[in-house]
């Protein structure tokens, strides 16, 4: 058995210790500074306070200030911060870990760049470390905390540059209940479950719509952005040499995200009609992963647009979001745009 | 104004009644000799019994002793049977309709032939006409018989083989809520909405599992299932020659078929463990086109397999879809399957 240290004692961070503890490995939480409260109760009553659940028993929990006792002798390092605690991630924690020991990083999210690139956290940790070592993989596809916690069947995807590496993690974490496909394709995975935030917005546009119109759900119109959707995903994963085998996760992970959460909430309420600020109100200034990834994709589009290797019009929901992300709009769904002639 | 007469007053039939007069045509719905009773009574109260809503104003209706004089004069006929009334629709219509009307057939499903080819309905009344003129097009796509009466928006595609006459028929059904793709695939758009109902069946064993287990809904399963099916969709649709727009449809369509209706009953009925005679016998002795479809298809890939142009290995949903139906099986899901080195 191996060493599994967890730097981040979120929801989702903290639901791996689930199949690692199912595999019998020494599991390491580490709470960020922002997780200080979670890390002193779990130590107290084995209870995660904001995952509530208990956690698996045999846990050895770590305030931060002792992260690099737990890293130490660790097999892997899973990176456990929300797209929010990337910078800090890249700052703070990558220095401290030593070359040899492989990253596992559950943060799903990409940067745009002025040229039009969109760039994954992964690749940003890479090039932060100036191509100096550190096996960097990530997890991508449909998995919530919650469920990874209950031991739903749950099949996601490890990606990063290395096969042997890869293989290793998976050796480590698969379980029967935590299905692990593992690829080569880093922009592939990565593009795809980032994606299906922003498009979460639009699917769930339409259940704004229908609980406007009579209060019951339509589901020919989720239908139609879902459809719309998974065509403006693929057609992004090309753009930017992702493969088909990623658009699969990327269906599932959208699948996933329409069902509930603060993505529906907000896509309904612009949905229903709503401005954007009236919408972002309930949330009491949380940012929001879909909103941040939704602008950064349109932004990349356009200045690819600019650039003649793709077309905005191309993308008219994404567009749409967009617009109605930055309150130039409110809802009024492209659906003609979305018909061809084939 | 033109003429478009429905042939087969069923929900979906019915339904297309709606684009048909919001667009000002004279609408005459015919009745099949099992409508008696529909058209009996909407002739009187204008309602549908089974659709359960008003149908539009203007209507003409006709029981079916009268069908050749709702034929005459005719833009349009709208072929409006389920899938269990091709036969006949094929041997006791097809031979009525002048040549130079173009049929636009709403009817979903494939046959399988022993050689492993999968054979739309619409190539089917093709051929037993033995290619004599009559343009066949066929309806695919997202949508519920009562979203569409509803007015919800809808967003579907016509395929057939003349694209002069779907870009009539576009003309003549289009509306501001039900919006028209045209596609001279016919075979990828028949394949992936025929596909969608067994698919359907795997998304929803897992309904079944989760509430076998706890009473609540799991999303990470459903989706794992999710992505999965649109995997083997496309694998299927690309052994077909069918191109990948007509995956986005499918995905589309798969999305709206998971949330209700006797093939979710079925699915989920499965995923709790139950044998498929059991599951069956709520439906009372109702053939589900789900089943036929999802039996047919496995077929066709075994076939395919044994000349070696296919591997049902990588269909391991469909084929453990297809053990449940034929009562060789309780579920089992073939998670690890599913997970892949790419």
């Amino acid at each position: 058995m191996g060493v599994v240290t967890i730097i981040g004692a979120g929801m989702m961070g903290s639901a791996m210790a689930y199949p690692a503890r199912a595999n019998g490995h020494e599991v390491r939480l580490v709470g960020t500074p922002l997780d200080e409260a979670i890390i002193a109760e779990a130590s107290r009553t084995n209870v995660h306070k904001t995952l509530k659940r208990r956690l698996p028993e045999g846990i050895r929990f770590f305030q931060i200030a002792r992260v690099d006792e737990a890293i130490h002798g660790a097999d892997v390092i899973i990176g456990g911060v929300s797209s929010f605690g990337v910078d800090w991630f890249k700052d703070e924690m990558l220095p401290r870990i030593p070359r040899e020991i492989p990253l596992l990083s559950i943060t799903k999210g990409m940067i745009n760049t002025a040229e039009g690139d969109l760039v994954p956290f992964p690749v940003i940790y890479e090039q932060s470390l100036g191509g100096q070592g550190l096996s960097i993989c990530a997890v991508g596809g449909p998995c919530t905390s919650y469920e990874l916690a209950d031991g739903d069947p749950t099949e996601i995807c490890f990606c990063g540059r290395d096969m042997a590496t890869l293989r290793k993690l998976r050796a480590m974490l698969e379980t029967d209940f935590y299905h692990i496909s593992i690829s080569t394709d880093v922009m592939g995975v990565e593009c795809a479950v980032a994606l299906k935030n922003a498009y979460a917005l639009g699917v769930t546009l339409a259940v704004g719509l229908s609980e406007k119109k009579d209060g019951h759900m339509h589901y020919n119109s989720q239908a139609a952005l879902f459809g719309q959707s998974i065509r403006e995903m693929r057609q992004i994963l090309n753009l930017y040499d992702g493969k088909d085998d990623a658009l699969y996760l990327g269906a599932g992970d959208l699948y996933v995200t329409v069902f509930g959460g603060r993505t529906r909430l907000i896509g309904s309420l612009l949905g229903k009609g709503l401005k954007i600020d009236e919408a972002m109100a309930s949330l009491e200034g949380i940012t929001l992963e879909s909103v941040v990834i939704a602008k950064r994709t349109a932004e990349a589009l356009r200045a690819l647009t600019e650039k003649r290797v793709a077309a905005q019009a191309d993308f008219p929901l994404l567009m749409h979001i967009d617009a109605l992300l930055k309150g130039q709009e409110t809802v009024n769904i492209p659906w003609r745009a979305f018909a061809k002639e084939l």
